[in-house]
């Protein structure tokens, strides 16, 4: 009998922090600072949605799930590194987070940076030394992805956009340029990493990069309703920081009752994208539905 | 006939602006002030030391030009990267580099962090998207080698150790333990990158892995040097930085008159390690004789 999703998604994730923590140098190594400074910004938090894509979709491929782990950890570093990054106060400035003070506060901005750009240089050592695929030439193919979502064409130009947008009136046509690089190429990168570990036809390949962009957008629709919602209600410690920071969101755009039904659309067509997989696709299914819900 | 060395680098230094610049995205691109400031931190400056090792090495081990040409790039964009990142406010703090503002002073501190991340990503990118050797599994070998030379056991590491030395007493065993890091790395990455597009016998690779430690070691010692000598010199404009910022260097551990016996000596090492191939390590010789001399 298949394991229930709770189930499935609290084993992934401790799997996953337990390669993350192997594949982090030991915080006795030296340069001891740095390396503890690492294990501090990417151990113990976070929900790992990146990495539970690439297992959810490796599972689909048929993949080897200890090939799939290189791949989630690589795409979670990338992830980890762009966290520390933003966080500096050249960039979002914060202070907190996932409870915890921000590297740069932790530690110090010197060694945040040095931190985010290890971590970086990291992931495509994940990627790289471990054995992905049967084909070297395809894990090639998967690190070029992985580089090109990290990148000005990716995540990187994603925040460059962003903080070029603050203040400004965005379309929505801008506003989902944006958020594509920003959140979309990386969770793209996800979905694909798992599919690349396994063996897919070209139109399954296909129909989860569609998938994917659905799924990247629908997690940013889904993150300005939860924040624009927290602000009205609760005040979270971080609820309504985009409209504080004059930040576009979906929810500025098009208001609360047209984000909730673009985020319907978005994840219809991500549902339909997944179809043609039948029983294959239950736990991508099932991550969709979570990360709409948000309830872990 | 072989051309003349001066010849033969600045051909090499052309050829790698032509192909940094072909590999860098178009300033008229989005996120265009992103790729701007791309351009701006890499293209027009700089002598091109590691793209230069990369080709001599690849024209000794019999590779295809066009080959080294990808790696080469490779190499230089983690350079230029960590040059970036070294100039910010947080870290040397530095306004002037290569006789034109640095990134963050003719930009900003948000754009240099995301030129530096991004020019990260791309570095991988050029060493995954083109065929390097004939074998990917070498690929990805070397793209392995790459990845640990940038990262926190290789040159950031370095970097974190350099922050945490300055105003300490360094032994001479610390010192070099920080420059085999912050330099040596990406140094012998350049020779072993360019040897793995090309072929060569384990004993060979050996040999040429030992020149490019002791070149890097060559390369830091040189350089404090000229720092010490023009600051009692002729006052340059970054002369005697190291001494006005209380780092460590090789002269103030050794004294100049140590210091240039043992920068002899690393010499005499690596033209050692060259010795078996004869006329084939010409270029590398060479340019050995060039870091020493610093007549570029």
């Amino acid at each position: 009998m298949t394991q229930a999703f709770p189930n499935w998604m609290a084993e992934i994730q401790a799997r996953v922090e337990r390669a993350l923590s192997r594949r982090l140098p030991a915080a006795d190594l030296a340069p001891c600072r740095l390396h503890a400074a690492m294990r501090y910004s990417v151990l113990g938090g976070g929900k790992r949605v990146r990495p539970l894509l690439t297992f959810a979709t490796g599972e689909l491929a048929g993949a080897d799930p200890a090939r799939v782990e290189h791949a989630a950890c690589a795409v979670e570093l990338i992830h980890a590194y762009s966290l520390v990054h933003d966080d500096l106060p050249c960039m979002d400035d914060d202070r907190m987070r996932r409870g915890k003070p921000t590297t740069h506060v932790e530690y110090d901005e010197a060694t945040a940076l040095l931190v985010g750009d290890s971590l970086q240089s990291l992931a495509f050592s994940a990627i790289a030394e471990a054995r992905l695929a049967d084909d070297p030439a395809q894990q090639l193919d998967m690190l070029a992805l992985l580089a090109r979502a990290a990148g000005s064409r990716g995540m990187a130009g994603g925040q460059a956009i962003d903080l070029a947008a603050v203040g400004q009136q965005l379309t929505l046509e801008e506003l989902e340029f944006m958020h594509i690089h920003k959140t979309g190429a990386l969770i793209r990168a996800a979905v694909l990493l798992g599919a690349g570990c396994g063996k897919l036809a070209p139109a399954e390949r296909e129909a989860l990069d569609h998938f994917g962009k659905c799924t990247g957008l629908l997690f940013q629709i889904v993150d300005d309703i939860l924040d624009s919602e927290a602000d009205s209600a609760t005040l979270g410690k971080t609820a309504g920081k985009d409209a504080a920071q004059n930040k576009p969101t979906y929810v500025s755009i098009l208001g609360v009752p047209r984000a909730h039904e673009m985020a319907n659309q978005l994840r219809s067509q991500a549902q339909a994208a997944l179809d043609p997989f039948g029983p294959r696709a239950r736990r991508l299914a099932e991550l969709s539905h979570f990360i709409v819900a948000r309830q872990f």
